[in-house]
């Protein structure tokens, strides 16, 4: 067992601030008033219905890490290719992202008709109550995932014995990332069930309810409303929660994993330090972000303005401060380079920014993007959606070319702008841990750029609240302008979590290479003839042995097809979720028209809908079709490193990434901007409410809505998802292809 | 000068047959009447229209020509970076490639008021006119493009000196790749135009004509139908025969430079023989299609099903007898290993059909998917959209894993299966010149293919024409069974297109880092010090010597930057494009909406629509959109090989090559499943013509067509131009990296 340097503790005393403040936040918003009894009524029946799904749905996952927990354990204990703290680590993964989503969702739940009520009150305190009940999302998610990570850091130090300690710091960050793929696993099942569920509700509501029927959103005698409200905890909230965990988690181990192998070699305890670099980064990120939390305040009467002032202060000092704090941290770790790796820090939290904003401008109506696929709703349906597609495309530029140049500045930062030597094995090692350590820039202050986020759903349901509630137009007025206040901040949310999924998903590709050669030892292979003759021991290869030997080059017909089947499944992913929101929603749309049809007095408010129906049309659809694509991601790198090899896993990854990426910003900017549009002319433009415009905008909308809520953002989980996989069945794809 | 074997004048020779038969046959199909004078003044109109927009557009893309030629002159006159014969090569690349655009429309413009009156007569009249006239542009592009070959063979054989015949070999025929990029250029243009100025005549008539005014197809009434026809003619025949003439010249080409550098070491004439096999295979193809077209007859009286067996039996003896052929070719060519060679043929024509079968299941509403889309227009519009981006999406699975299954079976068949040593240097370059020979092998019968898929724009045309000339319902019928007859042949067509596409550009991506050492040459570099110290001439470089050079594996941050722009670039380009369609159809809408409104009686049949305005309308949207996606295409691998080297460029080129291929399957077929979902529904299904299915079935058909005619076929040229670009500029790459 290794000594722990005294500057490891700040990790895991940053995890229980940030829960501790969490359960402060927690306790506070319980001890406000829910309003009157109908609003009481119905946040209960949507909190009902919400923990009703969340359980059948954390049911069937349970099997399912059930069974590859028993298959983890058979390949470690019987077949003895992998590492015998797996099955455990994969387990915890899933267990802490599961509970991270389950305590966002219990409290947004409980939140939002306490926020329709203090929104009868002001603005003001509305933003209060809905912003700090999605500050105890984000600081539970980074809580947990710091908690996780300091644990098994603990853990692993303890127990693990290996001959070196550099060997033992390499075996124990490995052993961490499968911790991540429990998180990437539970993460991926919460979007595609929770998206699934969401926009089957949304669309189904949106289409009968407003395009048929023409009754307002939310409205009471929508059956498919307590579904939609319902929709929007599981999606949004329990979904984004297990999504945002895995990426932060990820963006960490991955980057000490590199942290381990780049400073293998390296004298004194540097390569601790490395290991130990992102935990702090990200450690001091919680307390800047808690810090932020306590900014975001305004005066009474305070203006539209002014709230988005106020948070932009909070985001925008914790942004600040961790830029500079980063090179106090480092420079006090006396890690090597320190200047160079603050500065990839800063890198990705750029990087982050431009990628928002440019989210921002193709989604928000205040730009043109967005008013030209509004302008567009005037000659009907067929051309929105025409150009919302187009837009989406043309959006992945920015966002693609950002992440191009953060990736090569970020790597050059690490090695010193050593251009001349930039590929000598030494300097891609560092330069690969300098990418990591961009990504874990990038997502160091999520404490408060989730909590910027997730409060978006939580006035959503406020509202839906209060107009089931009947509490009045003004009411709702003010949740909405909530709501719209959200969506600009849900925006540089959003570049965030793309951007450092592609960044963490470069990371976890390097992490592979660096894993084959732990793989290898545990099958039993301790050195290696290189091409040139020689025999190294499995240790000393470098990353550049690796690819060569694997041939992990573009001539290499195995990486080709590697890179042909990634994209192909991105886009056969999206398709499935795609296909399944389809299915469940048609579902939904013909049970509301049945009940307008059949239950008399319905659309006069005399007949009770059925909502019941409408919550068990969306859960069996969700359950039913979140199970083909999960397994899918599972199931595409086993296969592919069993048939292809090493060098067709990379180029799975490397296909998956690069076309998952793009896909992943096309759907989620086109559905955001049709979302907007419709917006847009909602607020008077091209003929306003009621419209031939609108009715086409309407229809983008819900077009948009399975692109942006399910199968968009699933993706990035998707790419992270089947690098994990790759990771931790390496030792199956090399005992195929080596033994 | 070296000598030139007796049996390569079978190519010139296959050349003077095809063109001699593709003018008896339009000689004979000239000799036919042209109907009643009404038939004959529309078709003239029509085919005014065509050549006055061919016209426009081949003005601007020779100034686009003229100055990409006056560049490379630069480069090769004043610089020395290039090989001198590159600007011509490439000015008569382009030059064929609108040659054979030209003629096939000049064909189909003259045919179509001919297989309308021979319709008149019978169906089997009809059916002889529209495939002979097809028969003309298949017999033209192949023809045309081996003159092409065969002539630039004859002149840099006797032009080019170099020391050796095995380098001479090298550099005629990477020199000859240059023609490929004017090819592929001109391509890009005619597909990118054609495809907008098509969509916007066709989407603009459709919403106003069919969904507002709710008037048929091709009415007089609707002012833009004259233009929506002058489009079928500039998109799906100038078009689609400068795509197939680039696809077809492509693949042999690459292959020919594939085999002088793969047989490079071999003793005697071998690697003469090599270059020569994709010549021959496809001269003996050309002959071979001949004969299938000639096997296309019917009895009077056929039935549609006795139609779609001639067809097959003529497409399908010319596959069988290519099959067949194969093993003697290449056994009296004595080339090495001939068996596994020929097998790659096989390999290619039999991953031809399988993809063409997938697109036919996905899109033909004789099946499921097709069947569920039009289930789902019951529901709207937007549930239309999403079922059909789901199916899209689903149906890429297959075709990407018979693109890898052929990939690595022409690979392994090529080296005798010897898997052990497969990524030995030599067996590499064996393996990628087996996958070009599969290319070739798939587009072997191209005369025939082509002449099945484009008689379908000829039958739509004259229907079209019937239509106008007020001919009365059973001749329309007709003109729609012909029509759709070719829908269904069109299909394969089109999995032929797409599959060879994704063959050729990995062999142009292998061709590409043969280049890099000719261009070492260029720029005076004539030893490589490798990483092992070792000092060699630039000619002996394998092509792992050079992989290893460059560091061109996934873990150089140079790749995996061109993966991500290559990515980009695919969806990027199909937002511009899609855009581009949204534009110019919304300009026709507002147009054809002004004059329903303006131009009293018009509606009535009284008042004379202003035809002229609307085709006036799409040229100038044609030709003002299709610069910029053209430029991108050209300037995005030579601003990536500035900036990140060969790495980069390579890199570049899998992105565009996975992303691209995918993405372009995805838009084609969702297209096409649209369209036939709404064929479907008007055959009477979930309600018939004038349903609320119907309407929302026709929006998803208007989305639809530029994913299918415009978008997703440019896409495949994109691709091979973006590799010809990197080849053809290799030079300055290098300068930039290596000087």
């Amino acid at each position: 067992m290794t000594s722990i340097p005294a500057i490891f503790w700040l990790a895991p005393i940053s995890s229980i601030f940030a829960l501790g403040f969490a359960w402060y936040f927690y306790k506070k918003m319980l001890s406000l008033d829910e309003g009157t009894d109908i609003m009481k009524k119905i946040a209960k029946h949507v909190r009902d219905g919400a923990m009703a799904y969340l359980k059948q749905q954390y049911k069937v996952v349970a099997i399912v890490f059930l069974v590859i927990t028993l298959i983890f354990s058979y390949l470690a204990y019987v077949l003895g290719v992998q590492n015998p703290w797996v099955p455990f680590a994969f387990l915890t993964g899933g267990f802490f992202s599961g509970l991270a989503g389950f305590f966002g969702m219990k409290t947004a739940t409980y939140a939002s008709a306490r926020t329709a009520n203090a929104a009868r009150n002001s603005l003001n305190e509305g933003l209060r109550v809905a912003f700090r009940s999605g500050a105890v999302m984000g600081l539970v998610v980074v809580g947990l995932a710091m908690l996780d990570i300091s644990l098994w850091y603990l853990v692993l130090n303890h127990f693990v014995e290996e001959p070196t300690a550099a060997q033992k710091l390499v075996v124990i960050t490995t052993t961490m990332l499968t911790f991540g793929m429990g998180a990437s696993t539970q993460a991926l099942f919460a979007r595609v069930g929770g998206g699934i569920y969401t926009k089957a509700a949304d669309v189904g509501a949106d289409l009968v309810g407003k395009v048929e029927a023409g009754i307002p959103e939310d409205d009471p005698r929508n059956p498919a409303t307590i579904a939609d409200n319902v929709g929007d905890n599981v999606g949004d909230v329990a979904g984004m929660g297990a999504d945002l965990y895995e990426s932060y988690a990820g963006s960490i181990l991955a980057t000490a994993a590199l942290g381990a192998a780049a400073f293998y070699s390296f004298e004194g305890d540097m390569q601790l330090r490395a290991v130990l670099a992102p935990m702090l980064i990200a450690a001091v990120g919680i307390f800047l972000s808690i810090i932020g939390i306590f900014l975001v305040r305004t005066k009474e009467g305070a203006s539209m303005r002014d709230l988005l002032k106020a948070l932009g202060l909070g985001v925008n000092t914790s942004s600040v401060l961790i830029a500079i704090l980063t090179f106090v941290v480092l420079y006090l770790l006396q890690l090597h380079n320190w200047l160079g790796f603050s500065f990839s820090v800063i890198i990705g939290l750029i990087a982050g920014i431009i990628i928002g904003q440019s989210t921002e401008y193709f989604t928000s109506h205040s730009y043109k993007p967005t008013r030209k696929i509004a302008e567009s709703a005037q000659t009907g349906p067929a051309t929105v959606i025409i150009a919302g597609i187009g837009v989406g495309m043309i959006s992945t530029a920015i966002p693609v070319l950002t992440i191009a140049l953060a990736i090569i500045l970020a790597f050059l930062s690490a090695i010193n702008f050593d251009v001349k030597h930039m590929l000598d094995a030494q300097n891609i090692q560092l330069g690969l841990y300098g990418i990591g350590i961009a990504a874990v820039g990038m997502l160091s202050t999520l404490g408060i750029t989730l909590a910027t986020d997730a409060y978006g759903p939580i006035a959503d349901n406020a509202g839906g609240n209060a107009e089931m509630s009947h509490l009045g137009p003004e009411v709702r007025k003010k949740t909405d302008a909530l709501d719209a206040l959200g969506n600009t901040t849900a925006a540089t949310g959003k570049g965030f979590a793309i951007g450092s999924a592609a960044l963490t998903a470069m990371a976890l590709l390097a992490s592979y290479i660096e894993e084959i050669k732990i793989a290898m030892r545990h099958i039993g292979q301790t050195t290696l003839t290189l091409a040139d003759g020689i025999a190294k021991n499995v240790e000393q290869l470098s990353i550049v042995d690796l690819m060569n030997y694997f041939q992990i080059t573009l001539m290499n017909p195995n990486v080709l097809i590697g890179v042909f089947i990634g994209a192909m499944m991105a886009f056969l992913f999206s398709g499935i979720t795609m296909n399944a929101v389809g299915r469940a929603a048609q579902k939904m749309v013909d049970e509301v028209r049945r009940q307008f049809r059949e239950i008399p007095g319905i659309l006069e408010g005399k007949g009770e809908p059925d909502y019941a129906q409408c919550v068990a049309i969306s859960t069996k659809g969700a359950q039913r079709e979140m199970m083909l694509p999960s397994l899918l991601a599972i199931a595409a790198p086993i296969i592919t490193g069993i048939l292809f090899g090493v060098a067709g896993v990379v180029g799975l990854l490397a296909g998956a990434l690069g076309a998952g990426f793009v896909l992943a910003i096309f759907m989620a900017n086109a559905g955001g901007a049709w979302d907007n549009a419709k917006k847009y002319i909602e607020e008077g433009n091209f003929g306003g409410k009621g419209s031939t415009a609108h009715k086409a905008a309407v229809i983008g909308d819900t077009v948009g809505d399975p692109f942006k809520d399910t199968s968009g953002p699933s993706l990035n989980i998707l790419i992270k998802l089947m690098s994990m996989v790759s990771i931790v069945t390496a030792g199956v794809t090399i005992s195929f292809h080596l033994l």
